[in-house]
């Protein structure tokens, strides 16, 4: 790789990668730095390499813009010091976009311009469950809406979540205990994989680096092997397109069951530091609250990863989280369709739904979860596996309307005093988007805008029909309903029809 | 009367009324005072009289303590001056339990003891609907649960509302007008009869003094004019056991469509103040917000009568409504069963319900109300006449239960963390009734005190089931649950059971 022959191509938004060997001795993760400098043009990107075992040290890169790159490596290790080469970015592959990004203050895009809705679910520990139901919880996504998921690094200890994994993160054992400053790159290779896979699907991994469900001793390592690790998480995975950086679920909990130590916002902003630092790529980066939110206001958040606050309102505060943060809103935790004792996991699928489209009139987006008791342990919030109910069908509904909808997604629109019962996102002048949520009006009078012309379309979003009013309707109409829960009501203006 | 004859008996919680001829000359209404004081051992009430028409004056009083009363009368008119007598006030009738009051801060009893959970409806202008419907809603209401009944005294103007009433409070038209300074006997007398067939049936009638839903000129009279219709009113009703005060349906509203005026806080002060001070038998006193609560820490508010301020969330504000104003919280409105098209009428059935459990269990009450569209716009929120809904059934199961358990009411009871999902309501080590709402567990852990033996009731809510499980439990057991909605769980100590 670092001779000077003919120039090897990568594809745009693909993995570029550099192997070298180097030394073996000493502890080769912790006394030997590596980075390689990768040029295109005016642009410099510093890129940290890693040791991935058996004296090989790899670097990686995601080339972002096509034409000629080149390379330089620096290390306190002479034989990795100095290595040069370069490489040339073609087009993307088909189905490739590049990195989601924050377009427009409250909403997302892929590097290309293409809109990206999240649509997004939840399976904290899926990467520890084996072949079998991993590649069940892959088969069962390829089926699925959803288009980004929530998933720890490391494994999980909580309810229904006691069998152990088959890969640690570092040497040592669950008894004997464990060695921070040394990676098991089998660990991180299988992660590779599943972050690999769900590329290949298109789905966003919301990865989260930090979580409070442990039994094994990383939710509360030090600072020191917590920066080592967050270092070597952003070498080695930031140049899959596909990561999202979650710094943590439940930030604001004790760092373990049975902990009374609580990681410090000190904590999380270095670990956001070194994220800004070491992810030349910008990948998205959050930190999602058990109760209270984290300052969503700071700089290096890009966007408002929330747990739902109140048991009975989620949601429905959208509004308010988008005015209090400028930043897009994604709701990631409104509770989970199922039947388990907690209420965070036992609402029905109806009112999972409902979640869903109330955030989404209101400008952001709300996440799946499904935690169905299941005789084997396996609820898809934590392990995935299969999905028994009914809420994915009708959030895939849900997105079909999004993604016919504007491309530069909804926006809240209020009708002043009319608006306090009936959420309306959309496009001013062009495309409205109505929820009625739990009510079962039997008709609504609109005041759409006068001297033209509307088409009107009546969407029962949990049987999943859509039906369109014969005839176009004008300044202020009367539209009946089925008086149902549940239904939407979208008016779009003739020429956008 | 005011002869020295034979004792006239009246029993306790009736009402004695004197019957005066006096002058009709000039305005009887504004020109002549007259006063009772009622006198029975060192306490002394004073009671105004009011003119009924045709020469005739009349005081009522509603003795309130068995034994001997005597009276005498004050009078700008000589001829009704200094009338004296008394009369004997003997045991109450079968089911006349008193006044209702309020009772360990949070809870009503009537005067001789007897507990009154309050179970709400609302037909606001059910007086108004002549013969026929009126007679129709009476006997709809017995054979309801339904123990109080929001109602207007003034006719009601809004949609679903527009025919006229057969009875108007003032001398005039709505053609030519009115004057303020003379009342309508027939009105009041049609609406006293009304109130005492509310007497008869147990159920409370929580009047409105004012509202802003109208088209003749009653909500905007000015000062002098509002504040004689409030002692009018009070001189003519006040001896009704079954009487509430309620200042007004949506206080923070403009008087009246159309209308930018507003009544101002000194005038819900002002009227406050006649009622403290000629209501001599202490009803109830309350005032009802459209979109902000008024300070219910004011000493004369008796209890909350609220209005949702939040479409989402309603009932479930009740602990926090106790903890702000330590007074009784009455949710007058969290949304009516209906189908009409705005979000405050189109409620299903079983949010209806819901949030009746939701407010019930953290010590608070809620009324219910019922807006399904009717091709002759009879809407029982306004008009009474019978019910279509599947909500007052599951109300009135809620009340048995309600009924069944402790004299004291339900206090809010907090098992810590483990509250927050589950809201509970009961007497510490006695009673515990939980409550799951829209949320489905298939089963729940509970945490009993030690050492005590508890019977386990399973309660579906909706379906107005309940089942008692075979044996105690004790300490921290788990109770398996049928994984729907609307369930509850009754724990009873054994001794209770």
């Amino acid at each position: 790789m670092h001779t000077e022959t003919a120039l090897e191509r990568v594809p745009r938004w693909e993995i570029f990668e550099i192997a070298l060997n180097g030394q073996r001795t000493g502890n080769p993760y912790a006394d030997v730095s590596l980075v390689a400098l990768f040029r295109y043009g005016e642009h410099v990107f510093e890129i940290e390499g890693f040791y991935d075992g058996d004296g090989c040290y790899r670097i990686r890169f995601m080339p972002g813009l096509e034409g000629a790159w080149s390379y330089s490596s620096r290390s306190s290790a002479p034989e990795l010091d100095g290595i040069s080469g370069g490489f040339i970015c073609g087009p993307p592959k088909k189905d490739a976009h590049g990195v989601v990004r924050v377009a427009r203050t409250f909403h997302f895009v892929y590097e290309d311009g293409r809109p990206y809705f999240p649509v997004g679910t939840t399976c904290y520990a899926w990467t520890h469950q084996g072949s079998f139901l991993e590649e069940q919880t892959l088969e069962t996504l390829s089926r699925s809406p959803f288009n980004k998921i929530r998933m720890c690094i490391f494994p999980k200890h909580y309810d229904y979540n006691s069998n152990e994994p088959e890969f640690f993160p570092f040497e040592g054992t669950p008894q004997r205990g464990w060695d921070f400053t040394r990676f098991r790159p089998d660990f991180f290779r299988h992660l590779e994989k599943r972050i690999g896979e769900l590329r290949a699907l298109g789905i966003e991994a919301d990865l989260i680096l930090f979580h409070p469900y442990d039994r094994w001793g990383f939710s509360d390592m030090g600072a020191e092997a917590d920066d080592r690790y967050v270092r070597y998480v952003v070498a080695r995975l930031s140049a899959y397109r596909n990561v999202w950086w979650s710094l943590a679920n439940e930030y604001d909990l004790p760092t373990s069951y049975g902990s009374r130590r609580r990681k410090t916002p000190e904590d999380w902003e270095r670990f956001a530091a070194i994220l800004v630092k070491w992810d030349p790529h910008g990948h998205l980066r959050s930190i999602h609250n058990c109760r209270e939110l984290y300052d969503h206001g700071k700089p290096w958040i890009t966007h408002c990863s929330i747990q739902r606050i109140d048991v009975y309102k989620t949601s429905e505060m959208t509004s308010q989280w988008r005015e209090d943060y400028h930043k897009p809103v994604v709701i990631d935790e409104c509770a989970y369709e199922g039947n388990i004792d907690l209420g965070w996991g036992n609402i029905t699928a109806s009112e999972m739904v409902r979640r869903t489209w109330e955030g989404v009139v209101r400008g952001g987006y709300v996440g799946h979860g499904e935690t169905y008791l299941d005789p084997a342990e396996v609820l898809w919030w934590s392990k995935g596996g299969v999905l028994h109910g009914q809420s994915p069908e009708r959030i895939g509904f849900m997105k079909r309307i999004l993604e016919e909808g504007p491309v530069d997604g909804l926006s809240p629109i209020s009708f002043g005093m009319e608006s306090w019962d009936l959420p309306c996102g959309g496009v001013p002048g062009k495309y409205y988007l109505f929820y009625f949520g739990f009510n079962q009006p039997a008709f609504r009078k609109f005041h759409m805008p006068e001297g033209q012309k509307f088409t009107v379309d009546i969407i029962d979003t949990w049987n999943m029909e859509l039906h369109r009013l014969p005839g176009t309707f004008t300044g202020q109409f009367r539209i009946e309903l089925p008086g149902r829960q549940f239904m939407a009501v979208r008016i779009l203006r003739e020429s956008e029809a």
